[in-house]
């Protein structure tokens, strides 16, 4: 025997999110069956909203309520220096840093030949468009330090230090806080391969 | 910098969910972004159908979109047991295993002093009404297997056998597929306590 009919519904809805078996999603329908119907609407609304009022920048294709995002539409920001990073979320992490003043292109995934994504998924040809109409003197690949990222990272550096640009990879190594002893051998090697005269 | 308005509301709505961070939380929000429009309304619908359409059984407590819930209209359902559970999700647990026929009572949890969970904060005087109204003969007593499932038990144990009922506690002992090795000792000493002639 199922659920009756709308927990088994909502369970079967939560469970197709990302990271979330059958026993989360279990728990999460009967979570919503003891909060307040106040709260429950306002996750529902939330939900749609999200879809209803957030598009992609025209321009970066980060997420925007407009035409451009707020990074685009900054005049303070510099628009000779790009941050390409995969996804949206990926601009927020580098921008809780503060250490990044340009703008930002979002490609939207990473090459990875066995889930079919090549250049031709991303939008890499409107990276090489902006490159050629907006001011862009210089390119910080942002893409994730793993086989898919560098992978991306190297492809683009190829394509676009024929462009006259300068480009440079943000740099791998011990993370802030981490153990030397803990830390895996690639990690390490890059750190080693990375290290800066004092 | 925070995110865009309508993300940020979702990654807060998702982030007040059980078990979910703010990493998780976050993840979920951008997931819903590229996900179709109509899947994210399927998901939103089923929160709030979920909060219109289900109310608790009058009789017994579980989930139910009716007055009562679909076991207690059971007509082929034994109404002389009740087996006496701390949360809906239970009920369903034990309908998977088809090994019990007769009518549940759902406690709303179990008592914990340290929450503020006492008797009167459980449906205890709910179930003393039906076993006074309903032709009751047997109680199974199915709470967790932890201390405040345990101290419940006891508790109703204590109160229901002096109104001439016949009570019974579930088996704990190791789990089916386990390994006798890793069982804990509480668990191995229950299992030796209840053991079985062949």
């Amino acid at each position: 025997m199922a659920f009756e009919g709308p927990v088994q519904d909502l369970i079967e809805e939560f469970g197709r999110l990302p990271g979330i078996g059958p026993k989360s999603a279990q728990r999460l329908a009967f979570h919503m069956l003891t909060i307040d119907t106040e709260d429950a609407r306002r996750l529902a609304n939330a939900i749609v909203q999200v879809k209803e009022r957030v598009r992609f920048c025209v321009r970066c294709f980060n997420v925007a309520e407009q035409q451009e995002c707020r990074i685009c539409r900054d005049p303070r920001r510099d628009p000779t220096v790009l941050c390409v990073v995969e996804e949206p979320r990926d601009v927020m992490a580098i921008e809780k840093t503060a250490e990044f003043r340009g703008r930002y292109h979002v490609l939207g995934g990473a090459i990875s030949p066995i889930d079919g994504v090549g250049p031709d998924q991303l939008r890499i040809k409107e990276l090489v468009a902006r490159v050629g109409a907006e001011d862009v003197a210089e390119l910080v690949l942002a893409t994730n330090p793993n086989i898919e990222g560098e992978a991306t990272a190297s492809y683009l550096a190829r394509l676009l230090k024929s462009m006259g640009l300068r480009v440079s990879r943000i740099a791998s190594g011990l993370p802030v806080g981490g153990d030397l002893e803990y830390a895996d051998e690639v990690t390490l090697g890059r750190a080693f391969a990375g290290r800066r005269d004092l």
